[in-house]
């Protein structure tokens, strides 16, 4: 089995950013972590702890739906490209990611070169419910930077996604839409006609496999990909809820430009730009020019000499884990969308200075042991957050 | 005659923030100073340049608007006050203006305790133009400054600083407006009633004498005084000429935070704005709350530790000046308002590296030493700057 068509059954058997399967496919590669898979095994010599046994009865589970090499022959005659990591195609930001760096990208699109594509991008992202204003502007900002040969790169959504990707496509730039589901599915569904323009200019991107439909974390799960792919990211609107927040997070950890667009004090839709702006270090920016600026030489004025280079913040992003460590990161099993989860992520305060593992074990009413599990799941997902008096639920 | 007498005297006599008078006031005191206006002749000993002889001439020229003392008695009498430096209801933050200090204040209305009503104070300021949006905002803000005790300063002006002296006054708040004429002249002519308002909850203050017009210099020597009376200043909307930006800048370099509030990028108006946010450091606010935080507690996100107190910021404003050093600032002549100054002005490169003041005369058609002098003027009142290459046009 070569590397790639073992990274393509990856995608099928596991949700991205596993750090189970991480850690096997750093030690042992993909085929022989795929093998292991198919016969239930681990390999010989490594140390398996509980959570790692519980994440391989996860993968068999799936063992139903990958498909036959030959099908994947047949996906790529039908136009789904699958990139993988050490292909020259494959974005260079992507590896800041670490562990959580995709098994591979599905792409369906003109455009295949996602290393050339992504090398001068930007994320311009915001609301579904984005008003006329951000509507303008997404598309205004995403047409002029476009037309400097900027690469576009968004959600796919409706609201200010839309419009992003319309905006480039006004003025025949590049886009790319990176999905929460199969490359093949038009998602939302009155995107379809704007997911194939956008595949005819530029590409539709996805950690998924054809045919998987979207989920409520895997938007979530999507973000990184978005943020860690673009030179920087641009909120155009977003309530203090939106999960265009979630992608500027990601954007701020990897050390990426974060940039917010203004706008009336008064529209809750711009609440989210401003707390960019005022608490998260986001440049302001009120048109392409400086986006641009941002991107190229820090920020204006001057008074930030510090490059736009990738690169992560130290410490941000979990170091590479290997079959050694299992055993020491026990705690961090993830089961993605499961009702236990579910269940420990409403156990949790919103605000103040958080609850000991104890508590959020009687308010859930589960095992210790398993919110303790749920806890490491949810901080990876990043919807809770470790404090100095324990845990608290963190805005998606 | 009283220091009191002669500083109503000067208020007569000359414009506001004239270097040549403060120096003779800090060597010999206000009541000499008159004396030797009225006589004509420099104190014995006192260095005097040309430029201080020319200075001397102008304030002749005034000697016969100079009310007797028994007219400043009956000015009293009829509610206007006059509060001098060194009297305890002095505002302390006018001793950052330096030589620029007003060299007094004529006041109208209920409250004549200006140290005490400016102690926590917010100066709320912006375009004439306003739109509803900008309208709205700054009344809103305006009020819920007041309503927790804070002092709102504005310039008594069409737009954004009437929505603040309103919005103050519809929750019974304390209000002051810094006129550029003289406190009983109602300025502009639809603000009568708010003016009047506005005395009878707060001040109206002046450093010109009842009965002086307003001038267009007048109302940008205003500026320094309601920026260095205020805690610190809060731009709603401003084009990117507007006065406002003017204010701002006085603050901005008193050290005094500085705050705006964005808007649609779309708007003209709020351009301005966004330029204080982008390029000279100031806090962006969406409501009261974040503001009196500003003024309170340095900026948000606690990233800047610095403290809201007065003082300017080193340099930034001249150290006091004697006549000893007479001398050595013949350049610093002043006459506003005259041909020649905007002449010089329009002489002036908005953009660029500037140009020498030799050049500046070319196109001015001056002599190069009268040049110089306006050129002085003009950055005294913050219309020019130096460059490297020379001068340049200031926004002003």
């Amino acid at each position: 089995m070569s590397d790639k068509v073992a990274r393509a059954a990856l995608t099928y058997l596991a949700e991205p950013g596993d750090p189970w399967l991480a850690a096997l496919v750093g030690e042992y590669g993909a085929p022989r972590t795929v093998a292991a898979i198919r016969d239930g095994r681990f390999p010989a010599g490594a140390h398996v702890p509980d959570a790692a046994t519980r994440a391989m009865k996860r993968w068999r589970l799936r063992l139903a739906e990958l498909p036959p090499a030959d099908d994947l022959a047949a996906l790529a005659a039908r136009g789904y490209q699958l990139i993988c990591p050490g292909d020259p195609r494959w974005p260079a930001g992507l590896a800041d990611l670490g562990d959580a760096q995709p098994y591979a990208l599905w792409a369906r699109g003109a455009v295949t070169d996602l290393a050339a594509v992504t090398r001068r991008s930007v994320a311009i992202v915001g609301s579904r419910a984005a008003t006329a204003y951000g509507s303008y502007v997404a598309a205004e900002i995403a047409a002029s930077v476009a037309a400097r040969g900027w690469t576009v790169i968004s959600g796919g959504a409706y609201g200010i996604d839309g419009c992003a990707h319309r905006g480039t496509l006004s003025v025949s730039g590049v886009t790319v839409a990176v999905m929460a589901c199969g490359v093949d599915r038009p998602y939302p569904a009155g995107h379809r006609d704007l997911l194939d323009a956008v595949a005819t200019r530029g590409a539709v991107i996805s950690e998924w496999p054809p045919g998987r439909p979207v989920a409520r974390l895997r938007f979530l799960v999507r973000n990184r990909v978005i943020a860690a792919l673009a030179s920087g990211t641009l909120v155009v609107e977003a309530g203090q809820r939106s999960g265009a927040l979630n992608t500027a997070r990601h954007a701020s950890d990897l050390g990426r430009p974060l940039m917010a667009v203004p706008g009336p004090v008064t529209s809750d839709l711009s609440a989210g730009c401003h707390s960019l702006i005022r608490q998260w270090g986001g440049t302001l920016v009120t048109n392409a020019d400086e986006v641009i600026e941002r991107l190229s030489a820090g920020s204006p004025g001057g008074r930030d000499a510090e490059a736009p280079g990738r690169g992560p913040v130290p410490g941000a992003i979990p170091a590479a884990t290997s079959p050694r460590n299992l055993r020491g990161r026990a705690d961090l099993a993830r089961d993605a969308l499961d009702l236990e989860a579910a269940t420990v992520l409403d156990a949790l305060p919103a605000k103040g200075a958080g609850l000991p593992t104890a508590q959020v074990a009687v308010r859930a009413g589960l095992e210790p042991k398993v919110v303790l599990a749920k806890l490491a799941l949810l901080r990876v997902y990043d919807l809770a957050e470790r404090t100095d008096g324990g845990w608290r639920a963190r805005r998606g």
